[in-house]
């Protein structure tokens, strides 16, 4: 177990969609600026991370169960904690809580270390990751290993401007936006997630293309974010209907 | 004068851009949830005025100049006011400044009042502004009347699920994100903008698909959002070269 850390959040306009909902992708993107503050404070910050060690914190999976998606002008309480790491992956988990303390959301990220020069994963180093408490564990978790997509439905997309964060990388959260959009403004409307599995793979250029694919069969789908004939990001969703 | 409101606010990661600077739709929309703020504390929340009078805000015109835009992990102090306000249009002035009290933005809108189904424009009544401790004045300010645009070019947009806000309509703010994404990531990259006038003429419907066209010249680009053959909004920027 690892040092836990919480903040309450009380979701503002800009974060709902039509529904009143949580936006997921930005939900998620959220989640992480609560982390950063708890690094920030355990004195591991991104810039502390760069400047010591060379290396930036990457994302590679989010599996993530929705029992409820937040809704407009409600106050969460969001609860992180870095539970576990190996010699290549650190595995953080976040709990979203409504005001009752019933829990919302359960969302399990794999976080690596790359070199930002030589785009390379690193080993974790232990004098990191200790302030966090985290156990080492030997065990590699199972990742999501999603097949390619057969005769997907396919919609192009331009990166846009406002796309790319000041990493000078395609924020994280648009593969995801990329992908629900896809599935159009009916479906959308009609279904809420219930579970999503997302593996990033391969950083999207910035100024370029990518093609959203997707198959559907009942109330899962599956995508793919393509671009330059290159896999970048895979995900199955799992929805609800609602009315 | 009317009474004044401020808060401050520490810009994050999300609202800024490649080159850690803030993203002036987001900035701007942000300012709308400070003035919300006030709005509610006043008594005369969103809520209220739908609920008591039947109506609904919008805004018809942006006139911002910047002196600097607020940077990543910058601490502002956003203050508004209610200025004034005639028959169809009330003035709110919105102003930021940084932590010495150097002022950074100048931002004045218009709103009107619009009655949500009949989807007309309404007198402003006077118990709606009352609160606000705003002057009456007769005259109406010029707004802007830019010309149509000639040889623009044209970049097409799909409306994308996550651009339509909880009023079911796309969300101001992307009408300036289209605006600015015509221009491409180099212009973007190596300029910052200085002045904005912006007018909405028409809402975009969900689901479609608008153009946005500008002309450039030299530092100035004039701008049109248009679908189905029609204006939605008009804007005239001028940048300053960085480095």
């Amino acid at each position: 177990m690892g040092l836990q850390y919480q903040e309450s959040f009380t979701m503002p306009f800009d974060l709902c969609d039509v529904k009143h909902d949580a936006k997921l992708p930005l939900l998620l993107a959220y989640c992480l600026t609560v982390s950063g503050r708890q690094s920030k404070a355990l004195n591991r910050s991104d810039g502390y991370v760069l400047d010591q060690f060379n290396l930036i914190w990457i994302i590679t999976d989010y599996e993530v169960k929705i029992t409820r998606l937040p809704v407009f002008n409600e106050t969460i309480t969001i609860k992180t904690e870095a539970v576990s790491y190996n010699k290549l992956f650190c595995y953080r988990q976040f709990y979203i809580y409504d005001q009752e303390g019933n829990q919302l959301a359960d969302i399990l990220t794999f976080f690596a270390l790359m070199n930002p020069e030589t785009r390379k994963v690193a080993t974790i180093p232990e004098a990191l990751v200790a302030p966090f408490e985290s156990e080492f564990v030997k065990k590699m978790r199972r990742a999501f290993k999603p097949e390619a997509l057969e005769n997907p439905i396919e919609k192009d997309y331009h990166v846009r401007y406002f796309d790319i964060d000041m990493n000078g990388h395609v924020n994280n959260s648009k593969y995801l936006d990329w992908m629900y959009d896809s599935l159009g403004y009916d479906f959308l409307r009609h279904h809420n997630p219930v579970s999503l599995r997302l593996k990033y793979v391969k950083e999207v250029a910035p100024g370029g293309q990518i093609t959203s694919r997707f198959v559907q069969d009942d109330l899962t789908t599956r995508h793919e974010i393509k671009s330059d004939g290159q896999v970048n990001a895979q995900a199955i969703i799992e929805w609800m209907r609602i009315e």
